[in-house]
């Protein structure tokens, strides 16, 4: 059974500056996948990350949300380029801690249909999982009928793969600890929107891809639960224990 | 309706010289295809390229070739993003002549099951073609159930691409004019292996993905024909004429 984690955009790149990495955070959420893969903690593990610094300002730039599209070669390429650097820093550091971490680029195996439906090819993921590699994703941009490209974000990649691969955990790796109640604390589990709605309203950010409250909404529909925590957590999640917030998916209503 | 083109690598790389381009071959390729568009010759494209001196460099060190598979991660690595870096000098070339040309990763989007039949996921492919841009894929690593990774050839992917996309005509640039006679003149038309054989028996080369051999046995397969010809061959070949052996598929027989 697989282990999904997300790294947070924001998590691992500073949001401030145009492409820079959080080389602390990054290399925490690193040495923690790879303690857990030396223990034994894990059996399969997926990777994705978000795109902070790296891919929001290209989309921005260009004018390119999950819904307003472009045909502009020059937006894929900014967009598509900036998120294999980041990709590119997250694998390297992974290698040198001995994981065995492959690119997958979501350009080449996403696309969406008129309606915007997301269909993602999952076979390789599965193929390079079985044969003990961890493939590591990333938000990017994806052919999109009648739009020529629009966003696809880490974390619709995360509730796609939750639904096509069988995964034993999910974790979402956030810049806090947990979805967060009116006084600041964590709120320990979520089965309905409506329980959360008026903490999560306020949460709404400018991030072209959703913030808490997109997050929250599209894994309480998940057939499972989902973890959401920040870098330092992911060590604690890793070994078994929920350290943040647990969003129940609709099977467990 | 698509016009698919092959790239060879011994055609665009310096295949004596590890990672080292053949400039002056790929600007013309480059050239040719960027005027082919200007002119309007072409309604869609899909480029395909080979690995030349970037990939079978590193598949050779590693043992890796169509068959025989490597679960070493650095083997991944080292093939995939030394194709990675041919297919960066193509796109370069092809967007400074404002060809809107865009990378597809066969890692990302192909997989092979354990008889070696290869999977390749071409719904991103049509899209991005469909919405105007022009994919450029290349030879790869892909996972191969129970073997790691193998080698998916430039070759391999132009008969995969033949089946499953509506494609109008199939051209390969090789290092060669065509398909050669004893005296070394080009052979019009292959309509049966038969009837080559004893040319194409002297033309098997080291080459981890076959050569000229393999090449007309695969498109010989094919539903309707494909084009073989040199570099200088591309511009006549997208204008419409057959430069170079014409291999008449079964469709045709």
């Amino acid at each position: 059974m697989t282990t999904l984690v997300k790294l947070g955009g924001s998590a691992i790149t500073d949001k401030d500056r145009a492409e820079t990495l959080d080389g602390a955070s990054l290399d925490s959420a690193v040495d923690a996948i790879a303690n857990a893969l030396e223990r034994g903690d894990l059996e399969e593990l997926i990777v994705v990350h978000g795109g902070g610094s790296f891919g929001h300002v290209h989309a921005s730039e260009h004018g390119v949300t999950t819904t307003d599209g472009s045909t502009d070669v020059a937006a894929v390429h900014d967009i598509h380029t900036a998120m294999k650097t980041l990709n590119g820093f997250v694998l390297s550091r992974l290698l040198e801690r001995g994981v065995p971490a492959v690119p997958i680029h979501p350009f080449s195996c996403a696309t969406r249909g008129v309606d915007g439906r997301l269909t993602l090819e999952t076979s390789p993921i599965d193929t390079l999982v079985s044969e003990g590699f961890v493939p590591v994703l990333h938000g990017d941009v994806v052919a999109h009928e009648r739009k020529g490209v629009t966003i696809l974000s880490g974390d619709e990649l995360i509730t796609e793969l939750a639904t096509s691969i069988e995964t034993e955990r999910i974790g979402l790796c956030s810049t806090v600890p947990g979805v967060l109640d009116e006084s600041d604390a964590v709120i320990d589990r979520i089965e309905r929107y409506e329980d959360v709605a008026h903490v999560l309203g306020a949460s709404e950010s400018t991030d072209v891809t959703g913030g808490m409250a997109e997050k929250v909404r599209a894994l309480l529909e998940l057939d499972g639960s989902a973890e959401i925590f920040a870098v330092e957590g992911l060590s604690a999640f890793l070994a078994g224990v929920n350290p943040g917030t647990t969003i129940c998916g609709s099977s467990l209503e």
